[in-house]
């Protein structure tokens, strides 16, 4: 069996995983809080916890994680993370298991997932684009996961679309996830409330300034028109940034996961209708399918585990 | 012996490589005027030329074209072609000559070129940058060449960096190649001539109206310091869609190509510092080597035989 982990900043969620099905056996949380050393001892322990319920040994263990995760195991840069960077945690975890460890970003964990047991099923050409917080994506090329150089592959959220844009929080003009994010998708709320076209958001909030992209998202899912109008708006952003994406990889297929996949269908036709209409040649393209992730929350873990099962 | 053609709007350029070694033994060029039809017998007239000039015998033929080439060997979309559009060249042209054919991109078949005999030597991770007219892209991830789902993969020219930009030839608003082609070098010589940033240009040019990306570059190398300053803002639009490249894909190597490497080390220095300046989180990451390309025109031909090998 194999233990896959999705670190975040406030929980590590691991998962024993059946390497040959993709099965879940079973599921464990604990603080991530801490620095290397204490997180290390917080996983080993997690591992053992599942060895001695179910039973079985653990040949190999994936660590999915937000930010810069080197092939090495060293996590080179982590916003929700601060304490583990530079920290060698796949060497340490690996001493401290007794078997190899895997480290990766956990949305490039999140497509493997997707790749293998999800929404990516069934295309050698995809990307897994996860709105959140942020924009994590990943790519599966020719039927292999692309990790880049150094493991850093992804980071699509930073792309610049609009270049005299708004600073984002990264001192970047204009980046993607400035206009495509969930924190966008509040924003955006807000401003529709403020210029009085979205006035059930200041009623489901209790003020304008209160307004999040879950208020947008219910509202619209309720059939407010002012909340239909703002997530058509953010879909064209997610859209813009995804034309983008195939351009530059020929992709065949968008799945689109992270928190905000939860909007569901609105979220999906909307990105498919908007991407026909930005993507420069479509009409000498076949159509790009845009699908909503399967695996939920757990893509990422689940991800970290095949990638290390794919070291055995 | 392979066959490796660089198919463009005026002129078919036909390479006789060797597959083992990729020395290149013969070349020919011929009008690439007519429709499909005529394009397949004047191909298939090189080969035989070839064929018979060098007493080797033919096992493959390549086809680098600019545009959307199909995996199929069917070229869906290129401005510089039109009358080759839909026409089955691949298959046509397989069969006229008895041997397989592939059919790529130019900038595709150009970045194998480079992996196998050029500038890529030594990377498994890098794109290969063709700065002409527009801007074709290419990439090695891996170690593999990248096609895509349809073989359409690198038109990051067209790849939107300032969505509320000017507009462009595409009805794009802002793509990266409005910024940072040779049509914009030039554009970005006239621009600093009318405000008499750039009287060097003027005169060599008889007129503001005349300048190109020739005379800047003339200028520059010159030692012009109003075409320096020209030349290094051309070099930060080019960095910048290439910090959005790496951003996405993780790519430790950059290779400019294209007529305006030509210029030279003043364009690999100047896209070099800027890309350090504009990569968000590059303290985080190993500096992103940039080189010129080694294979110059020849590029595409010679890419397009070594795909054509690979059938083999």
């Amino acid at each position: 069996m194999i233990v896959g982990f999705d670190v975040g900043g406030t929980n590590a969620r691991a998962l024993l995983i059946d390497p040959s099905t993709g099965d879940v056996l079973d599921s464990a949380l604990a603080s991530s809080a801490g620095d290397g050393p204490h997180l290390v001892a917080t996983l080993a322990g997690l591992v053992d916890e599942m060895r001695t319920g179910s039973g079985h040994p653990v040949d190999a263990a994936g660590v999915g994680v937000a930010g810069l995760a080197h092939r090495s195991g060293v996590v080179r840069y982590s916003p929700n993370l601060p304490n583990l960077v530079e920290f060698p945690i796949g060497p340490e975890l690996e001493r401290a298991l007794g078997v190899p460890v895997n480290v990766g970003n956990d949305a490039t964990a999140g497509t493997w997932a997707e790749a293998r047991l999800g929404a990516g099923r069934g295309s050698d050409n995809f990307a897994f684009v996860a709105l959140g917080t942020g924009i994590g994506t990943g790519f599966v090329l020719d039927g292999r996961l692309v990790q880049g150089a150094s493991g850093f592959a992804g980071e699509s959220g930073h792309m610049v679309v609009d270049a005299h844009g708004p600073e984002h929080i990264t001192g970047q003009r204009g980046p993607w996830e400035y206009f495509a994010s969930g924190t966008a998708l509040g924003r955006m709320g807000r401003e529709a409330a403020d210029a009085g076209r979205f006035d059930r958001g200041r009623v489901l909030a209790g003020s304008a300034e209160a307004i999040t992209g879950h208020h947008v998202a219910g509202a619209a899912a309720d059939g407010d028109p002012g909340a239909i109008l703002v997530l058509d708006g953010f879909c064209r952003e997610v859209a813009r940034g995804v034309a983008n994406l195939v351009l530059v990889l020929d992709l065949e297929r968008i799945v689109l996961g992270g928190g905000l996949a939860d909007i569901g269908e609105p979220l999906r036709s909307g990105v498919g209708t908007w991407l026909g209409e930005l993507l420069v040649g479509a009409d000498h393209r076949p159509t790009v399918e845009v699908v909503l992730a399967e695996l939920g929350p757990d893509a990422s873990a689940l991800g970290a585990g095949l990638m290390a099962a794919d070291l055995l």
